[in-house]
């Protein structure tokens, strides 16, 4: 028998019985790619810019021939050129001279510098007069400063953002490789579930974790694979996950309520694979089942919808990153607890807030419900954990929620 | 002249000046609704659950048949039935009686309390010994619990996550009404743009706002249409703007870095309708342009990408918001400084920074660079705001970065 894991345990056991899937690259259209994982590191394969280019409309210049300058007493340039925008710097900067540049437009070879045309006179006789003395290096961007062919950009692994949209575009990754979607296939099971649109009978409730895990894999980048409602029937069962385990790379059974169920969700993995985990020390979610059949993973959701969510949020989905090769930075939020809370020594407790900003800081309150129920996750802001060592919590005290 | 204004005046000017759409909700099936906005309030039309629960696998009792037995002496009832999972309870409990329940099943009327099947002996000639005494309602659900006809369960212009796509099942909500849509046309200008697939020619660059834009929108919700580069030409621009103006909800214009093009702008949108905004203390971003035409919003971003970032997320995103009638809560994640910032006094200045976890806190660190380069954005964990009347930060300082 299987004894019952921390969470911190599970997180390691997750780490330690399963890798990143090999092989799962595709490349999609940039556009395409937020919310993706990069299945590569992405490194510039050339300069950005590809030309010094200016900061300011202005006249690009050799600083030396500026130095000394004033109001007073200007320096005198000759004006040979102008710079269009999007075309290169035709002719270099002859000493003494200078060429008119635009915002963004390349500085010609020879300058070093661009003089604001605030600090400038056109005399109209094909001179200019500069009025402030330039430094070398003012008012431009240099070749390469953004990046330079082998320049690391983003890190194999990461979870593509809208700022990475831009950085990728930039250097001109248009196809971008990312790890393909994996599928993972969800089985509801129990006998009193009925498919969220049909009328419930009496003794029946409709299946809410079903959608709630569609949605939920759907919104992590999977391909959620719904087997539907299965009856607390073994043969049927064993059918299923076995068919699920064929064609995803993760399959989830979110158990009926039944001990029968999970007593037969254990004898299907110990009879295709192996058992790796039989019971977590957290509350809701204890009656977690872990196994590894075929080499993917086989998990046992508790039937509690609230449970479910849980364990999803915090093993289910690192797993599915651990999978995908995705590394993931879980922020929190600082909130102050709006009352006090008691909590179950011995077990790590999860409990769902609303958050509502007091002045400089904000309030975390609590939704309480007698039994976990269904709607004390809806209109949630975010869920933090009571740690198991903690027998509860002040109110005012300072908690760590996640929000995402 | 319009003059600048603070960013909490640009956005008290979108809420004066835009309002909701109407008539833009269409209903999605419950998975495809996670991400969408909802249009209107969601009320339970039923009791969740159905009927009295048991929470346990035992006897559902009378409390009172119960009281003051004990494990030496226990309370002897009869049993007489067991309800199965998904079936009603098909006859009332009689005094001195007991029925079997499973976890989850219904409690059968006359019932009050469930006591574990931990605390009974089944004497196997059809009575049942209680050794622990029930209180009266324990180990149950009741009907309505979780929520009742008319219960508010979903407000009107949330932003759909995983655990409300759960409470919409629970109660049976599958045709999930939301906000369609919206439309937002995208513009890049600039004659040194090519599209990010085509290698730069002198003086050329890859235009990054398009797809970053793109990929903004997309992920906020609304249907990105892009319209291409266009060259610094304002009878194309005026003819463009129109065009994008008459077919989507919203006109994002993001600028060549000329002087020429932001002029252009403006006198389009006051060609077109009204111009609102012209420059915003805030740096990088002060060159942004607002309108209304046709009622429609366009907006000029600034040419610079992380100005065009900062500005599409801290007021281009609240404006389809707004036009969504959608509700944001946002939610920052304190971190402190890991050197000192000087800022520039009278702007409100955005930062990108990495966040790493130091031991208890989080440290972030500043992405510097020349002058807000691109990949200044890749890889970023989020980004912060130094207020227009600070001066700089000291290393250590406490700050709010923003992450989504």
């Amino acid at each position: 028998m299987l004894s019952v894991k921390t969470p911190e345990e599970v997180l390691a056991l997750i780490e330690e019985e399963f890798a990143p899937l090999p092989g799962r690259m595709e490349t999609v259209p940039l556009t395409a790619a937020i919310g993706r994982v990069l299945a590569e590191d992405v490194t510039a394969g050339e300069y950005v810019p590809a030309f010094d280019r200016s900061t300011v409309d202005g006249y690009a210049v050799r600083a030396r021939d500026t130095f000394g300058c004033s109001d007073a007493i200007p320096a005198i340039l000759s004006l040979t050129g102008q710079v269009l925008m999007g075309q290169g710097a035709d002719k270099p900067l002859a000493p003494d001279c200078c060429i008119a540049v635009p915002t963004g437009g390349a500085v010609p070879e020879g300058a070093d510098s661009v003089v604001m045309i605030e600090y400038t006179e056109d005399y109209g006789d094909g001179s200019i007069g500069i009025a402030k003395a330039a430094a070398p290096g003012q008012n431009m961007i240099f070749k390469g400063d953004d990046v330079y062919p082998g320049k690391p950009v983003l890190e194999k692994g990461r979870l593509l953002t809208d700022r990475d949209i831009g950085a990728l575009a930039a250097i001109g990754c248009v196809q971008v490789p990312v790890v393909k979607k994996l599928r993972v296939g969800i089985l509801s099971t129990g006998d009193e579930l009925v498919p969220p649109e049909r009328q419930p009978g009496p003794g029946q409730i409709r299946d809410v974790n079903g959608p709630m895990l569609q949605a939920l894999f759907a919104a992590a980048g999977a391909e959620a694979e719904y087997y539907g409602i299965l009856k607390d029937e073994e043969k049927q069962l064993y059918a299923a996950v076995k068919a699920a385990e064929n064609s995803c790379d993760l399959v989830v059974i979110s158990g009926g309520s039944s001990v029968g169920v999970k007593d037969a969700t254990c004898r299907i993995i110990e009879s295709l694979g192996t058992l790796l985990l039989h019971g977590i020390a957290m509350k809701p979610g204890k009656p977690t089942i872990l196994g590894k059949c075929g080499g993917k993973p086989v998990v046992g959701l508790p039937g509690h919808p609230v449970a479910a969510y849980f364990v999803t949020k915090l093993f289910v989905l690192p797993l599915l990153h651990r999978l995908m090769g995705q590394k993931v930075q879980t922020f929190t939020v600082t909130a102050r607890l709006s009352e006090s809370l008691s909590a179950n020594h011995g077990r790590a407790q999860y409990q769902c807030v609303r958050l509502r900003r007091t002045g400089d800081y904000l309030t975390a309150y609590p939704i309480r419900s007698k039994s976990g129920l269904i709607t004390t996750l809806a209109g949630a802001d975010g869920f933090f954990c009571i740690g198991r060592d903690c027998e509860g919590l002040p109110e005012g005290a300072e908690i760590q929620v996640i929000t995402q």
